[in-house]
Protein backbone atom coordinates (compact mmCIF):
# COMPACT_ATOMS: atom_id res chain seq x y z
CA UNK A 1 0.00 0.00 0.00
CA UNK A 2 1.35 3.18 -0.65
CA UNK A 3 0.41 6.38 0.87
CA UNK A 4 0.21 10.09 -0.13
CA UNK A 5 0.51 12.59 2.93
CA UNK A 6 -0.91 16.23 1.41
CA UNK A 7 -0.03 18.55 3.60
CA UNK A 8 -1.33 21.96 3.32
CA UNK A 9 0.30 24.83 6.23
CA UNK A 10 1.56 28.63 5.32
CA UNK A 11 3.94 28.46 7.88
CA UNK A 12 5.09 24.65 8.24
CA UNK A 13 8.29 26.05 9.68
CA UNK A 14 7.21 27.39 12.80
CA UNK A 15 4.68 24.83 13.65
CA UNK A 16 5.93 22.54 16.19
CA UNK A 17 3.43 20.12 15.56
CA UNK A 18 4.06 19.97 11.94
CA UNK A 19 7.86 19.45 12.43
CA UNK A 20 6.91 16.78 14.66
CA UNK A 21 5.08 14.92 12.41
CA UNK A 22 7.20 15.29 9.19
CA UNK A 23 9.89 13.82 11.80
CA UNK A 24 7.61 11.21 12.35
CA UNK A 25 6.82 10.02 8.82
CA UNK A 26 7.80 6.68 8.45
CA UNK A 27 10.81 5.26 6.74
CA UNK A 28 9.56 3.41 4.35
CA UNK A 29 9.28 4.25 0.07
CA UNK A 30 5.71 3.69 0.74
CA UNK A 31 4.98 6.97 2.20
CA UNK A 32 5.19 10.11 0.34
CA UNK A 33 5.17 13.76 1.86
CA UNK A 34 3.50 16.23 0.22
CA UNK A 35 3.27 19.80 1.20
CA UNK A 36 1.51 21.67 -0.99
CA UNK A 37 2.59 25.52 0.27
CA UNK A 38 5.99 24.27 -0.58
CA UNK A 39 5.80 23.09 -3.91
CA UNK A 40 3.62 26.08 -5.09
CA UNK A 41 4.31 28.90 -3.64
CA UNK A 42 3.03 31.19 -6.42
CA UNK A 43 -0.27 29.41 -5.72
CA UNK A 44 -0.52 27.74 -8.98
CA UNK A 45 -0.62 23.79 -8.97
CA UNK A 46 0.36 21.92 -11.70
CA UNK A 47 -2.90 19.88 -11.91
CA UNK A 48 -1.81 16.92 -13.95
CA UNK A 49 1.10 16.38 -11.69
CA UNK A 50 -1.09 16.44 -8.74
CA UNK A 51 -3.26 14.00 -10.52
CA UNK A 52 -0.70 11.55 -11.06
CA UNK A 53 0.49 11.29 -7.51
CA UNK A 54 -3.27 10.80 -6.74
CA UNK A 55 -3.14 7.73 -8.81
CA UNK A 56 0.15 6.37 -7.99
CA UNK A 57 -1.37 6.41 -4.08
CA UNK A 58 -3.72 4.01 -2.62
CA UNK A 59 -4.26 5.97 0.31
CA UNK A 60 -4.64 9.65 0.50
CA UNK A 61 -4.20 11.96 3.59
CA UNK A 62 -5.31 14.94 4.25
CA UNK A 63 -3.02 16.78 6.77
CA UNK A 64 -3.53 20.21 8.17
CA UNK A 65 -3.99 22.72 11.60
CA UNK A 66 -7.65 23.23 11.73
CA UNK A 67 -8.40 27.03 10.22
CA UNK A 68 -12.15 27.74 11.03
CA UNK A 69 -13.29 24.15 11.24
CA UNK A 70 -11.79 23.23 7.83
CA UNK A 71 -8.60 23.37 5.87
CA UNK A 72 -6.24 26.33 5.23
CA UNK A 73 -6.80 27.79 1.87
CA UNK A 74 -4.73 26.31 -0.27
CA UNK A 75 -6.02 22.74 0.54
CA UNK A 76 -9.20 24.43 -0.65
CA UNK A 77 -8.01 25.82 -3.63
CA UNK A 78 -6.22 21.75 -4.29
CA UNK A 79 -10.02 20.29 -4.30
CA UNK A 80 -11.28 22.79 -6.40
CA UNK A 81 -8.80 22.76 -9.22
CA UNK A 82 -7.55 19.12 -8.83
CA UNK A 83 -10.24 16.80 -8.48
CA UNK A 84 -12.87 17.41 -11.85
CA UNK A 85 -15.21 15.65 -13.19
CA UNK A 86 -13.18 13.85 -15.81
CA UNK A 87 -10.96 12.97 -13.03
CA UNK A 88 -12.28 11.88 -9.79
CA UNK A 89 -16.45 11.73 -10.33
CA UNK A 90 -19.21 12.07 -12.90
CA UNK A 91 -19.00 8.76 -15.48
CA UNK A 92 -15.91 8.91 -16.44
CA UNK A 93 -14.17 10.35 -13.45
CA UNK A 94 -13.19 6.97 -11.64
CA UNK A 95 -9.50 7.64 -10.77
CA UNK A 96 -9.82 8.07 -6.54
CA UNK A 97 -12.45 4.87 -6.33
CA UNK A 98 -11.57 2.20 -3.84
CA UNK A 99 -8.87 4.15 -2.21
CA UNK A 100 -8.65 5.08 1.50
CA UNK A 101 -9.11 9.18 2.54
CA UNK A 102 -7.63 10.16 5.98
CA UNK A 103 -7.75 13.24 7.88
CA UNK A 104 -4.33 14.23 10.29
CA UNK A 105 -5.78 17.67 11.41
CA UNK A 106 -3.80 19.68 14.60
CA UNK A 107 -6.23 21.00 16.67
CA UNK A 108 -5.28 23.83 19.40
CA UNK A 109 -8.59 23.77 21.59
CA UNK A 110 -9.47 20.82 23.79
CA UNK A 111 -11.07 18.56 22.01
CA UNK A 112 -14.05 18.67 24.91
CA UNK A 113 -14.93 21.98 23.86
CA UNK A 114 -15.98 20.02 20.40
CA UNK A 115 -18.98 18.92 21.44
CA UNK A 116 -22.55 20.61 22.70
CA UNK A 117 -22.53 22.67 25.56
CA UNK A 118 -18.27 23.26 24.70
CA UNK A 119 -16.74 26.80 23.46
CA UNK A 120 -16.51 24.58 20.29
CA UNK A 121 -20.35 23.69 20.01
CA UNK A 122 -20.12 20.84 17.29
CA UNK A 123 -17.75 17.64 17.40
CA UNK A 124 -14.87 17.19 15.49
CA UNK A 125 -16.45 14.38 13.38
CA UNK A 126 -19.38 16.74 12.39
CA UNK A 127 -16.91 19.32 11.74
CA UNK A 128 -15.58 16.83 8.97
CA UNK A 129 -18.30 16.70 7.18
CA UNK A 130 -17.79 18.27 4.25
CA UNK A 131 -14.46 15.84 3.71
CA UNK A 132 -16.50 12.70 4.26
CA UNK A 133 -19.02 14.32 1.30
CA UNK A 134 -16.00 14.53 -0.25
CA UNK A 135 -15.01 11.26 -0.06
CA UNK A 136 -18.37 9.68 -0.77
CA UNK A 137 -18.41 11.46 -3.93
CA UNK A 138 -15.22 10.48 -5.16
CA UNK A 139 -15.76 6.43 -3.84
CA UNK A 140 -13.28 6.73 -0.98
CA UNK A 141 -13.51 5.03 1.92
CA UNK A 142 -12.81 7.51 4.73
CA UNK A 143 -11.08 6.70 7.51
CA UNK A 144 -11.90 7.86 11.48
CA UNK A 145 -10.02 11.07 11.38
CA UNK A 146 -7.07 11.18 13.27
CA UNK A 147 -7.52 14.54 15.58
CA UNK A 148 -4.37 15.67 17.58
CA UNK A 149 -5.68 18.25 20.07
CA UNK A 150 -3.40 20.11 21.86
CA UNK A 151 -0.10 18.95 20.95
CA UNK A 152 1.16 22.06 22.87
CA UNK A 153 0.60 20.63 25.96
CA UNK A 154 1.30 16.91 25.01
CA UNK A 155 4.70 15.64 27.54
CA UNK A 156 6.84 13.17 25.67
CA UNK A 157 4.92 10.16 26.53
CA UNK A 158 2.05 11.51 25.15
CA UNK A 159 4.11 12.63 22.06
CA UNK A 160 5.54 9.53 21.42
CA UNK A 161 2.02 7.78 21.44
CA UNK A 162 1.00 9.96 19.02
CA UNK A 163 4.07 8.98 16.82
CA UNK A 164 2.87 5.49 16.82
CA UNK A 165 -0.68 6.54 15.82
CA UNK A 166 0.54 8.31 13.26
CA UNK A 167 2.67 5.71 11.72
CA UNK A 168 -0.17 3.63 11.92
CA UNK A 169 -2.55 5.66 10.81
CA UNK A 170 -0.50 6.19 7.43
CA UNK A 171 0.82 2.57 7.17
CA UNK A 172 -2.18 -0.10 8.51
CA UNK A 173 -4.51 -1.47 5.72
CA UNK A 174 -7.06 -1.91 8.73
CA UNK A 175 -6.24 0.96 11.32
CA UNK A 176 -8.45 -0.45 14.08
CA UNK A 177 -7.30 -4.27 13.60
CA UNK A 178 -6.06 -5.59 16.40
CA UNK A 179 -3.63 -8.29 14.60
CA UNK A 180 -2.41 -5.26 11.98
CA UNK A 181 -1.07 -3.26 15.25
CA UNK A 182 0.90 -6.11 16.57
CA UNK A 183 2.27 -7.15 13.44
CA UNK A 184 3.59 -3.53 13.56
CA UNK A 185 4.58 -3.07 16.79
CA UNK A 186 6.82 -6.55 16.33
CA UNK A 187 8.62 -5.23 13.35
CA UNK A 188 9.21 -1.75 15.21
CA UNK A 189 10.73 -3.67 18.25
CA UNK A 190 12.67 -5.85 15.32
CA UNK A 191 14.00 -3.03 13.75
CA UNK A 192 14.52 -1.22 16.95
CA UNK A 193 18.91 -1.79 17.56
CA UNK A 194 19.04 -1.68 21.62
CA UNK A 195 22.81 -0.45 21.33
CA UNK A 196 21.65 2.65 19.91
CA UNK A 197 18.41 3.93 21.29
CA UNK A 198 17.89 7.33 21.40
CA UNK A 199 16.36 8.62 24.59
CA UNK A 200 13.03 8.14 25.53
CA UNK A 201 12.67 5.27 22.53
CA UNK A 202 12.46 2.82 25.00
CA UNK A 203 9.05 4.16 25.25
CA UNK A 204 7.56 2.31 22.17
CA UNK A 205 8.83 -0.91 23.76
CA UNK A 206 6.78 -0.55 27.12
CA UNK A 207 3.53 0.42 24.19
CA UNK A 208 4.30 -2.52 22.36
CA UNK A 209 4.13 -4.67 25.84
CA UNK A 210 1.03 -3.14 26.44
CA UNK A 211 -0.39 -3.66 23.02
CA UNK A 212 0.59 -7.25 23.18
CA UNK A 213 -0.85 -8.51 26.21
CA UNK A 214 -4.27 -6.61 25.01
CA UNK A 215 -3.85 -9.32 22.06
CA UNK A 216 -3.12 -12.05 24.29
CA UNK A 217 -6.17 -11.63 26.65
CA UNK A 218 -8.16 -11.08 23.29
CA UNK A 219 -6.80 -14.40 22.08
CA UNK A 220 -7.26 -15.99 25.45
CA UNK A 221 -11.29 -15.36 25.52
CA UNK A 222 -11.06 -16.72 22.02
CA UNK A 223 -9.63 -20.05 23.18
CA UNK A 224 -11.85 -20.23 26.49
CA UNK A 225 -15.15 -19.84 23.91
CA UNK A 226 -13.71 -22.40 21.13
CA UNK A 227 -13.23 -24.70 24.49
CA UNK A 228 -16.92 -24.16 25.87
CA UNK A 229 -18.17 -25.42 22.28
CA UNK B 1 -29.75 47.69 9.13
CA UNK B 2 -26.79 47.63 6.66
CA UNK B 3 -25.62 44.31 4.98
CA UNK B 4 -22.61 43.67 3.84
CA UNK B 5 -23.05 40.80 0.68
CA UNK B 6 -19.03 39.09 0.61
CA UNK B 7 -19.08 37.32 -2.27
CA UNK B 8 -16.43 34.61 -3.29
CA UNK B 9 -16.08 33.59 -7.06
CA UNK B 10 -13.20 32.99 -9.12
CA UNK B 11 -15.19 33.83 -12.25
CA UNK B 12 -18.57 35.98 -11.49
CA UNK B 13 -18.13 36.84 -15.00
CA UNK B 14 -19.04 33.60 -16.34
CA UNK B 15 -21.78 33.05 -13.13
CA UNK B 16 -24.96 33.18 -14.68
CA UNK B 17 -26.34 32.98 -11.31
CA UNK B 18 -24.20 35.46 -9.62
CA UNK B 19 -25.18 37.85 -12.61
CA UNK B 20 -28.77 36.98 -11.66
CA UNK B 21 -27.34 37.84 -7.32
CA UNK B 22 -25.95 40.99 -8.91
CA UNK B 23 -28.55 42.53 -10.63
CA UNK B 24 -30.87 41.48 -8.22
CA UNK B 25 -29.54 43.53 -5.26
CA UNK B 26 -31.72 45.70 -3.55
CA UNK B 27 -31.10 49.98 -4.53
CA UNK B 28 -30.08 51.01 -1.50
CA UNK B 29 -27.39 52.17 0.12
CA UNK B 30 -27.42 50.04 2.88
CA UNK B 31 -26.23 47.11 1.12
CA UNK B 32 -22.88 46.51 0.11
CA UNK B 33 -21.45 44.29 -2.55
CA UNK B 34 -18.14 43.22 -2.13
CA UNK B 35 -16.27 40.61 -4.42
CA UNK B 36 -13.64 39.22 -3.20
CA UNK B 37 -11.63 38.02 -6.05
CA UNK B 38 -12.06 41.60 -8.23
CA UNK B 39 -10.72 43.43 -5.09
CA UNK B 40 -7.76 41.23 -4.58
CA UNK B 41 -7.02 39.79 -8.02
CA UNK B 42 -3.39 39.06 -6.65
CA UNK B 43 -4.79 37.24 -3.50
CA UNK B 44 -2.77 39.97 -1.16
CA UNK B 45 -6.04 40.86 1.00
CA UNK B 46 -6.18 44.27 2.57
CA UNK B 47 -6.68 43.09 6.15
CA UNK B 48 -7.63 46.31 8.04
CA UNK B 49 -9.76 47.35 5.07
CA UNK B 50 -11.62 43.95 5.12
CA UNK B 51 -11.90 44.73 9.04
CA UNK B 52 -13.21 48.04 8.87
CA UNK B 53 -16.33 47.27 6.42
CA UNK B 54 -16.94 44.43 8.80
CA UNK B 55 -17.54 47.12 11.74
CA UNK B 56 -19.76 49.48 9.36
CA UNK B 57 -21.98 46.78 8.58
CA UNK B 58 -24.89 44.85 10.97
CA UNK B 59 -25.38 41.75 9.08
CA UNK B 60 -22.48 39.72 7.32
CA UNK B 61 -23.29 37.85 4.22
CA UNK B 62 -20.88 34.97 2.87
CA UNK B 63 -22.87 34.50 -1.06
CA UNK B 64 -20.57 31.74 -2.82
CA UNK B 65 -20.77 28.84 -5.45
CA UNK B 66 -20.95 25.24 -3.13
CA UNK B 67 -17.32 24.06 -4.48
CA UNK B 68 -16.71 20.46 -2.79
CA UNK B 69 -19.65 21.36 -0.07
CA UNK B 70 -17.78 24.62 1.52
CA UNK B 71 -16.45 28.32 -0.58
CA UNK B 72 -13.98 28.41 -2.71
CA UNK B 73 -10.54 28.94 -1.61
CA UNK B 74 -10.57 32.62 -1.17
CA UNK B 75 -12.80 33.05 1.00
CA UNK B 76 -11.04 30.57 2.96
CA UNK B 77 -7.86 32.70 3.11
CA UNK B 78 -10.30 36.22 4.10
CA UNK B 79 -12.07 33.81 6.94
CA UNK B 80 -8.27 33.11 7.87
CA UNK B 81 -6.27 36.77 7.52
CA UNK B 82 -9.57 39.02 8.67
CA UNK B 83 -10.92 36.99 11.74
CA UNK B 84 -7.89 37.72 13.35
CA UNK B 85 -8.34 36.17 17.47
CA UNK B 86 -7.85 40.25 18.38
CA UNK B 87 -10.50 41.58 16.07
CA UNK B 88 -13.14 38.81 15.81
CA UNK B 89 -12.86 36.02 19.37
CA UNK B 90 -11.02 35.86 22.24
CA UNK B 91 -10.55 38.05 25.36
CA UNK B 92 -10.47 40.94 23.07
CA UNK B 93 -12.11 40.34 19.98
CA UNK B 94 -15.38 41.25 19.89
CA UNK B 95 -15.89 43.31 16.60
CA UNK B 96 -18.77 40.78 14.97
CA UNK B 97 -20.93 40.16 18.28
CA UNK B 98 -23.79 40.92 18.13
CA UNK B 99 -24.32 41.08 13.99
CA UNK B 100 -26.33 38.58 11.94
CA UNK B 101 -24.61 35.79 9.26
CA UNK B 102 -26.55 34.69 6.53
CA UNK B 103 -25.19 32.10 3.89
CA UNK B 104 -26.54 32.61 0.16
CA UNK B 105 -24.77 29.25 -1.26
CA UNK B 106 -25.31 28.27 -5.43
CA UNK B 107 -25.64 24.42 -5.96
CA UNK B 108 -25.94 22.81 -8.97
CA UNK B 109 -27.05 19.53 -7.79
CA UNK B 110 -30.78 18.85 -6.81
CA UNK B 111 -32.10 19.32 -2.77
CA UNK B 112 -33.29 15.82 -2.90
CA UNK B 113 -29.66 14.67 -3.20
CA UNK B 114 -28.49 16.20 -0.49
CA UNK B 115 -29.87 13.86 1.99
CA UNK B 116 -28.62 10.28 3.70
CA UNK B 117 -29.33 8.06 0.74
CA UNK B 118 -29.19 10.97 -1.64
CA UNK B 119 -26.27 10.78 -4.31
CA UNK B 120 -24.56 13.92 -1.78
CA UNK B 121 -25.26 12.04 1.42
CA UNK B 122 -25.23 14.74 3.86
CA UNK B 123 -27.75 17.57 4.15
CA UNK B 124 -27.05 20.85 3.14
CA UNK B 125 -27.61 22.30 6.59
CA UNK B 126 -25.18 20.19 8.03
CA UNK B 127 -22.46 20.68 5.05
CA UNK B 128 -22.22 24.00 6.69
CA UNK B 129 -21.46 23.21 10.52
CA UNK B 130 -18.11 24.99 10.26
CA UNK B 131 -19.82 28.43 8.85
CA UNK B 132 -22.60 27.76 12.19
CA UNK B 133 -19.32 26.86 14.03
CA UNK B 134 -17.47 30.25 13.10
CA UNK B 135 -20.39 32.92 13.69
CA UNK B 136 -21.01 30.56 16.99
CA UNK B 137 -17.38 31.66 18.19
CA UNK B 138 -17.64 35.09 16.59
CA UNK B 139 -20.65 35.42 18.71
CA UNK B 140 -23.00 36.53 15.29
CA UNK B 141 -26.14 34.76 14.98
CA UNK B 142 -26.45 32.44 12.19
CA UNK B 143 -29.30 32.56 9.67
CA UNK B 144 -30.90 30.14 8.14
CA UNK B 145 -28.98 29.82 5.03
CA UNK B 146 -30.33 30.56 1.83
CA UNK B 147 -29.39 27.40 -0.62
CA UNK B 148 -30.61 28.27 -4.29
CA UNK B 149 -30.56 24.59 -6.07
CA UNK B 150 -30.07 24.54 -9.37
CA UNK B 151 -30.46 27.99 -10.76
CA UNK B 152 -29.72 26.33 -14.37
CA UNK B 153 -32.78 25.12 -14.91
CA UNK B 154 -35.15 27.83 -12.96
CA UNK B 155 -37.91 29.28 -14.89
CA UNK B 156 -38.64 32.87 -14.93
CA UNK B 157 -41.15 32.85 -11.95
CA UNK B 158 -38.91 30.91 -9.98
CA UNK B 159 -36.24 33.16 -10.90
CA UNK B 160 -38.61 36.05 -9.72
CA UNK B 161 -39.68 34.68 -6.21
CA UNK B 162 -35.55 34.17 -5.96
CA UNK B 163 -35.09 37.72 -6.29
CA UNK B 164 -37.78 38.75 -3.50
CA UNK B 165 -36.48 35.73 -0.92
CA UNK B 166 -33.02 37.00 -1.88
CA UNK B 167 -33.96 40.61 -1.19
CA UNK B 168 -35.25 40.18 1.91
CA UNK B 169 -32.62 37.97 2.93
CA UNK B 170 -30.66 40.70 2.97
CA UNK B 171 -32.62 43.80 4.71
CA UNK B 172 -35.17 41.97 6.90
CA UNK B 173 -33.94 42.26 9.98
CA UNK B 174 -36.01 38.76 10.84
CA UNK B 175 -36.12 37.05 7.61
CA UNK B 176 -38.65 34.96 8.63
CA UNK B 177 -41.18 37.08 10.15
CA UNK B 178 -44.71 37.62 8.24
CA UNK B 179 -45.38 40.98 9.11
CA UNK B 180 -41.95 42.41 8.07
CA UNK B 181 -42.07 40.59 4.57
CA UNK B 182 -45.74 41.92 4.34
CA UNK B 183 -44.54 45.58 5.02
CA UNK B 184 -41.49 44.70 2.60
CA UNK B 185 -43.72 43.71 -0.22
CA UNK B 186 -46.16 46.54 0.20
CA UNK B 187 -43.03 49.03 -0.01
CA UNK B 188 -42.26 47.08 -2.99
CA UNK B 189 -45.35 47.45 -4.60
CA UNK B 190 -45.48 51.31 -3.48
CA UNK B 191 -42.35 51.62 -5.42
CA UNK B 192 -43.82 50.13 -8.23
CA UNK B 193 -44.91 52.06 -11.50
CA UNK B 194 -47.23 50.70 -13.03
CA UNK B 195 -46.27 52.52 -16.47
CA UNK B 196 -42.84 51.25 -16.21
CA UNK B 197 -43.79 48.23 -15.48
CA UNK B 198 -41.05 46.18 -17.21
CA UNK B 199 -42.34 42.35 -18.91
CA UNK B 200 -42.37 39.74 -16.50
CA UNK B 201 -42.53 41.91 -13.31
CA UNK B 202 -46.23 41.96 -12.60
CA UNK B 203 -45.08 38.47 -10.90
CA UNK B 204 -43.94 40.75 -7.68
CA UNK B 205 -47.57 41.87 -7.59
CA UNK B 206 -48.62 38.16 -7.70
CA UNK B 207 -46.49 37.35 -4.81
CA UNK B 208 -47.70 40.33 -3.23
CA UNK B 209 -51.03 38.97 -2.71
CA UNK B 210 -50.12 35.78 -2.18
CA UNK B 211 -48.26 36.71 0.92
CA UNK B 212 -50.82 39.26 1.96
CA UNK B 213 -53.74 36.76 1.92
CA UNK B 214 -51.39 34.74 3.84
CA UNK B 215 -51.38 37.44 6.63
CA UNK B 216 -54.61 37.83 6.50
CA UNK B 217 -55.59 34.56 6.94
CA UNK B 218 -53.20 34.07 10.29
CA UNK B 219 -54.74 37.52 11.42
CA UNK B 220 -58.03 35.75 10.94
CA UNK B 221 -56.94 33.12 13.10
CA UNK B 222 -56.15 35.27 15.81
CA UNK B 223 -59.03 37.26 15.80
CA UNK B 224 -61.23 34.19 16.27
CA UNK B 225 -59.23 33.04 19.39
CA UNK B 226 -59.40 36.29 20.58
CA UNK B 227 -63.42 36.07 20.47
CA UNK B 228 -63.27 32.83 22.04
CA UNK B 229 -61.55 34.23 25.08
Amino acid sequence: MRTLVIVSHPDIQGSGSQQFLKESLPTTNDVTFHHLEACYPDGVIDIRAEQRLLREHDRIIFQFPFYWYSSPAMLKQWQDEVLTESFAFGSYGKALAGKSFGLVVVIGNRESEYQAGGREGYSFSSLTLPFQAMANKVGMQFLKPLGIFQFQYMDEAAKQQLLIRYQQYLVLADIDSLKEREEWLMQALAATSLTTLPEGSEFIIQAAIEQISQARLELDELHLYLEGM
